[in-house]
């Protein structure tokens, strides 16, 4: 795609502006004929009549130059295909299909902060409850950290709960984080989060495809939480009641075959039934660190999650008959080594020395009554 | 198959007492030529040398007469293929290959209490860590007893830790449990679950394949394991780290093909570890509650889990224009109706009549400033 001109980023400020974010009419319009385009037809009144309507009147009262000169006082400015940071991985919403009247691709997205939007190819998105536990709060963290170390980008969406440990996770791991927005990137939402926001927009990134000034409806939220599906390389949802935001957005992620990804938690823990479902349905992978994460978000083979085994223990190392022997020593009860001999079918010599070599290792222990596991060698 | 002969049962309780528990030579050679005939190409001479040297010797000293009599007298019977209550979905092991050198079908069960082994043709498995936390003891506990009210017998191990409360659950749930041992029936292993051993003598069920008087050991732990896994028709695991011996028992349930089951836990539990790793990789299936584990090992469409969804709020039963109003109402700074039919392309009239029906609702709060959403309504 050749750079866009200066005119169609005019156009598509002034569609942004007048549509509201996630509209997939004027989405699939614009991705279509381009902003331009959309314009000149607007004018010859070659769309559909309902979609007219919509926006004619108030594309009538938006000024898109001024938008972009009050977007570069704060700092901020509108990416659009085309651009060399545009964010390419966001053009699979173009046939991702709508949520809840929600759906296609952005017109385009105002940005502020250092961080470029294609560094975000290899990001992956943490969401969840607004509502979490400490338990899900500390486990974002570690899971940000391990992913930030690993200079995987965190995009998340800046709200209570999950989101906001997410971000902290990530630069606690000295790695970049993005937040996405359903107001315009001029406002902080939550108040609650107005330092946190300032912090991403001076050394990190702050995206919305919300015009300057709009205000947070649910609606835009609905939008947003595809742009964050659509973003990252994969989804992360780590607390999520039943009903909780953050299964619209991995809603998405499988709407886009990303990977979707749970961290579970206690059954008792209302904050995690959504996710629990989520597994327990095959829709979501089961996750407990980062180094999981990485493992399905990276290109096959590139990164492979070390699988999960104790320390080699003693009984590993041992030759068949010290097996076969330890094997047929009791776990309570003491016996003799007759007794064991019989039991394991090995010649009494053989198995006094063998029981003698166990018992340097620890494995068993003698008393007058005869030989038994040391403790906690069972089963 | 037809009611088995006193002398078939006589040579089963020699060759299991002259036998170790799941040796699976001996089990294939007896499935295959019965006890009877077994005896007989022993006395000919016509089997392995090794396993000829290993069985002859401690034949000899076996009085199958006096073990039955002895096991009489304790109120224990020993049960063989062909009788009335033989468990016969056990006979898979006849096919399932061996763990850790143990295997095959067993000779026969030794078995006290009143319940008859083909009442867990319909029986679920539930095991797990000795070690454990209150977590996992009281999931444990809330499942088996889901399990018992819906006529489930719970299967276990009388073990410390997942297994007892696993028994104590079906216990509470006023259904049946039933206990296999790695020891001789009459010992109750651990000593500090003797009472409860006896409860189960008197009024469920214990097994093992272990004769009368034999100590538990490694050995027959693993053999035990496999017994387990082949009497119901799934297995639960609960709490089980990386090393854990459950998971000696989702391997056999896994080499059966039946259903394994996994309730997750935090992931910062070490006690979850295992659960979490097969759950990852697809071996078993994430289960919270009774109800999924029901739907899985219930024949298929008998018994369908409820798929959670929190009960119906108003945002479910709007109608699709009340439904678009609501969307368009900012989340924290108030709008004017005005702002508010201009996002959601509504009349101003129509959003007003609405706005007013949607604060009866308590879905959306005015003040002077105009109309916002009620608390805890976003996203």
């Amino acid at each position: 795609m050749s750079a866009p001109t200066e005119p169609e980023r005019l156009a598509r400020v002034a569609l942004a502006c007048a549509a509201e974010p996630g509209d997939p009419r004027i989405g699939l319009l614009t991705h279509r004929f381009g902003g331009v385009g959309l314009l000149e037809r607007l004018e010859a009144e070659q769309v559909d009549s309902d979609v007219l309507k919509d926006l004619q009147e108030r594309l009538d009262e938006v000024d898109a130059t001024r938008e972009l000169e009050l977007g570069a006082r704060l700092g901020a400015r509108f990416v659009i295909p085309g651009d060399d940071e545009w964010p390419s991985q966001i053009d699979d919403l173009g046939t991702a299909g709508h949520v809840q009247a929600r759906g296609g691709p952005p017109l385009g997205l105002w940005a502020r902060g250092p961080m470029r939007l294609d560094e975000l190819a290899g990001s992956v998105a943490m969401v969840g409850s607004r509502v979490t536990t400490s338990y899900g709060e500390e486990v974002t963290r570690q899971i940000g950290a391990g992913l930030a170390v690993a200079r995987r980008p965190v995009v998340s969406g800046l709200a209570f709960g999950i989101d906001v440990h997410a971000h902290r996770g990530a630069l606690a791991g000295d790695g970049r984080t993005a937040a996405v927005l359903a107001c315009g990137v001029d406002r902080a939402y939550p108040d609650a989060h107005a330092a946190l926001h300032d912090h991403l927009v001076r050394h990190h990134l702050v995206l919305s495809e919300a015009p300057l000034g709009a205000a947070p409806m649910r609606m835009r939220f609905l939008a947003r939480n595809r742009l964050i599906a659509a973003l990252a390389r994969g989804t992360v949802v780590v607390e999520a009641a039943i009903r909780s935001g953050a299964l619209n957005t991995a809603n998405w992620t499988a709407r886009l075959s990303r990977p979707l990804m749970g961290v579970p938690g206690p059954v008792t823990s209302v904050s995690s039934e959504g996710i629990h479902e989520l597994i327990r349905s095959g829709a979501a992978t089961l996750v407990t660190r980062a180094g999981d994460v990485l493992e399905l978000v990276s290109a096959s083979g590139t990164h492979v999650a070390e699988v999960r085994r104790a320390p080699a223990e003693p009984p590993d190392r041992l030759r068949p008959r010290e097996r076969q022997v330890l094997d047929a020593v009791p776990v309570s009860t003491p016996a003799g080594p007759e007794s064991i001999a019989r039991a394991c079918g090995i010649a009494l010599l053989d198995v006094q020395h063998t029981l003698l070599r166990l018992g340097r290792h620890g494995l068993v222990r003698e008393s007058e009554r005869g030989w038994r596991l040391a403790d906690g060698r069972s089963g």
